[in-house]
């Protein structure tokens, strides 16, 4: 028997187009002796589809997606995930079709409703088993979060399942697929029944899904494994015994690789299914925009990519040159436009409000809204997507001008901590030995600086990096107080400070660009703070 | 028996604050003779706490803070709200203390997790009642959405509770209250069950709380009517036979009023909790500049509200001359700062850009942008919150420039729909016949424009708002299909279009100020939309 995983990337909201692509899929690996095939959960809507799922329209076209699949589709039999509603409650359903038949439904039990996830807003929780027989083999059915339990899982196997068919949309954070097919390997030996983890794979707003499927055997062992941020349909073959055979089994990705193939697939799926041809993004000289850079040329081709240098009376000579030398090694099309006339007229404008004020952070902000200001007019006229350039360190102190450098429609590094965009940056260099270093060495060398007034520099207003990261990580990702953050061996002012400065800063994550997260726990969906605090 | 409600305006986070306020309140109360007092929901947090609640930190805090409530209060019972963590769960909590002693605790049931409500994201729901005695009346605990079911009402009197004491964090959109205190008095005469409904008060973020907490008897007659938008303490009598006397009742506000003060209120709150003395906004002679004024110099005074004029080429006199006229009724500061010399600059530092394109809405963008940076700059150099201008009609069909106009800290008018912008202005300028009419009537009367480009209307790009709005409302708040909107009397081709218009706008709002929900259904947490959407 043979049994097809569609690790698919699909979007979310186009019902009709995602059943043509179940029905093309289905009958492409009927061609090849596949007798069922699993897609990934919520395969009709995408997932996550979000308030869509409060329209009566959504619910209706899903339902006509449906009936195309029980009418169009013979041969093969088809595991997809859909919403549904039954006894007036709605449900993130699967069900098993065959030759017009249903041969199952089943109603997601684990309904996570943390971190990125609102699933409790949306479904309510499902009980019982969904068993179907198939030559002599007894299948049940189980969608994502349900596998990370033991209890849907002993009850299907109670109930006579051999094998678990399993569809996912499990977003990607660093580390995440080992973890998942670890704790999924373990179950499947527990309880002596082979688990199909059939995910799905590429970008939706701030998700990456790095498909990673795969199927483990009765004791354990990994059978088939499908390669992270690609789509791929595969093949597994259950022997006699419903054994899994052993298949193709892709290697996980490094973890530079891997976070490097999050934010390509992230910056392509938004940019590509936003129905944008290309981006634009302003070039410093600094490793934040040359990594931005790199990743950009990566999804999307250089000739999909236009750079800008926007120089000002503080920019070092080096930093020209260094955004120069990046955009012909990329062979990316770039312009300079200083930006002083615009910033003279706006202090001329506001030389009588501001008489007899001293200078201060508000001519810093005006610099970076000149240069908002010319990158968003450059992707007005030419229908380029923005890419904005900063990182997680300083999207968490708010080293980062609100309109200024945080203006685009979609922010890469936003979850990359300031250290991995060193790791990023070198790792990148050495991918591709003929291509050489992408990023020239001295932009990953210098001291990090803005370069919005004479020789400032990061470490001017900020701890370095190796210390100000690792609080970071502690009080967002791991919500760490104070005390235990100073335990750890950090000093008290330092760790005061920073923790006041990500505090403060909400208002401006409010207004940022999504980004892609690769973190535990990422800014936006992920980590909900209110603004007014007075924690 | 004397049973008080502290309808109090908290601040999220501060629990030590909070907790002083709980003691100073009740020593107040039973200088009264007051012999017990109900507070709002999550008393010690605030309402809502949100993901602060992950911070162990946070419980920490909150049980100090119950200790030195049993240990410095005595002599009147303190019903109050919090979360508490129970084998190991965490609850939304409610507890009577009384001379150091906890009377009984109870655990909300029903856990809202719709709108802009997550609250299965942070609890456990709980079971059964929490029923006390004093002086020989039984009471019962219930925590806000549980007195929207009828079970745990029919629970508590089924176990003898003769009066049910409410906490609650119930936020305003514009009819709510009256809908309440039906719903609730409904269910007091059902179960002939007194119920004390505590509300709190004053602006969170994107909610604002208007209070106008009450008491039903148990026949379903209010017997105490708190006011909208203040803070108050109110003390009802219980006779011997547990029924409330008539005590004083406020009447709801009317529809303007009622929103007004919504607006009034959230704004006072947004702009004071964060620690802000004043604002800035930008004055256009439009109506919405025109309402945002009226509703920020209500909420802050005249001498914390400074407006600045930023014509352009574009810019009639008439303009020019009413928001002048508007700045000295309304006795702020205002200032005139034309925005011609950064356009210049800006058009021609991309002159070569932008070499043979045809003008378009990019040089109307460079327009907006330029004065946000200007309101931006005033904001940074004197420390004063900018407010945004826009309204709900504007940000559902993308009819806003994304870091021009959106720019700001707060947007009042963000749920305001135009055709209520327009009520607003009217209702507004009777309000005080001395004070007269503080929005000029030419900018209620003239037709909408951007002033962007030569004898620009609003109705060149957009249907009538009286058609734009009730096609708005059906498609964002009720979820209608296309179909259904046609079918209500609209035209296809105009539905269409604006259904679209606000799918492809879902970015922009995504990087909006946050604004202050008055309608069913606002932008923000209240609707969750992905970006990336083939619906």
């Amino acid at each position: 028997m043979r049994i097809a995983i569609a690790q698919l990337n699909l979007l979310v909201g186009d019902i009709e187009g995602n059943t043509q692509r179940v029905i093309d899929t289905a009958l492409r690996l009927r061609e090849q002796q596949a007798d069922l095939v699993v897609f990934p959960e919520l395969t009709l809507t995408g997932y996550p589809p979000e308030d869509l799922l409060f329209r009566e329209e959504c619910q209706q076209r899903v339902d006509a997606g449906l009936q195309r699949l029980l009418v169009e589709v013979s041969g093969i039999t088809l595991v997809i995930g859909f919403p549904g509603v039954r006894d007036g409650r709605r449900y993130n359903m699967a069900a098993a079709l065959r030759d017009g038949e249903v041969l199952t439904e089943y109603r997601k039990r684990e309904l996570p409703n943390y971190s990125v996830f609102d699933e409790r807003r949306y479904f309510s929780a499902g009980e019982g088993v969904g068993l179907f027989e198939q030559d002599g083999v007894t299948f049940s059915l189980a969608v994502c979060e349900d596998v990370w339990f033991d209890e849907p899982v002993a009850d299907a196997v109670a109930a006579g399942a051999r094998v678990v068919l399993n569809l996912n949309g499990s977003p990607f954070h660093r580390g995440k697929s080992a973890e998942r097919e670890q704790a999924v390997s373990r179950l499947a030996k527990k309880h002596g029944v082979v688990i199909v983890y059939a995910n799905q794979v590429g970008g939706q707003d701030e998700l990456v899904f790095d498909g990673a499927s795969f199927v483990a055997g009765n004791d354990g062992r990994v059978a088939l494994h499908c390669r992270q941020f690609v789509e791929q349909e595969a093949i597994v073959e259950l022997d006699a015994a419903a054994t899994p055979l052993v298949a193709e089994c892709a290697e996980l990705l490094g973890p530079e690789a891997e976070i490097y193939q999050a934010l390509v697939t992230g910056v392509r799926d938004y940019v590509r299914k936003n129905g944008f041809q290309g981006v634009v993004l302003g070039l410093s000289g600094g490793i934040d925009s040359a990594l931005t850079l790199a990743v950009a040329v990566d999804a999307l081709g250089a000739e999909n990519v236009e750079v800008v240098l926007m120089p000002s009376r503080y920019t070092s000579d080096m930093s020209n040159e260094d955004a120069a030398e990046q955009a012909r090694r990329m062979g990316v099309a770039y312009q300079t436009i200083p930006i002083e006339p615009a910033f003279n007229a706006f202090l001329d404008m506001l030389s009588d409000t501001f008489a007899g004020t001293e200078t201060d952070v508000t001519e810093e902000n005006i610099q970076a809204r000149c240069r908002g200001v010319l990158l968003m007019a450059i992707s007005n006229k030419r229908g380029r997507m923005l890419l904005t350039t900063g990182n997680k360190s300083e999207m968490s102190v708010g080293y980062a001008t609100l309109y200024g450098d945080m203006n685009g429609g979609f922010a890469p590094l936003k979850d990359v901590p300031k250290l991995w965009v060193y790791r990023l940056s070198s790792w990148r260099n050495t991918v591709d030995p003929k291509q050489g270093e992408v990023i020239p060495k001295r932009v990953i060398d210098r001291p990090p600086s803005a370069e919005l007034r004479p020789d400032q520099k990061d470490s001017d207003s900020l701890p370095d990096y190796d210390v100000l990261d690792p609080i970071i990580e502690r009080y967002v990702e791991q919500d760490q107080s104070v005390d235990q953050i100073v335990a750890a061996g950090f000093e008290r002012a330092i760790v005061e400070r920073i923790v006041r400065l990500v505090d403060i800063s909400e208002y401006k994550r409010r207004q940022a660009p999504p980004g892609i997260k690769i973190t535990q726990r990422a800014y936006g969906r992920d980590r909900r703070y209110p603004i007014v605090n007075g924690f």
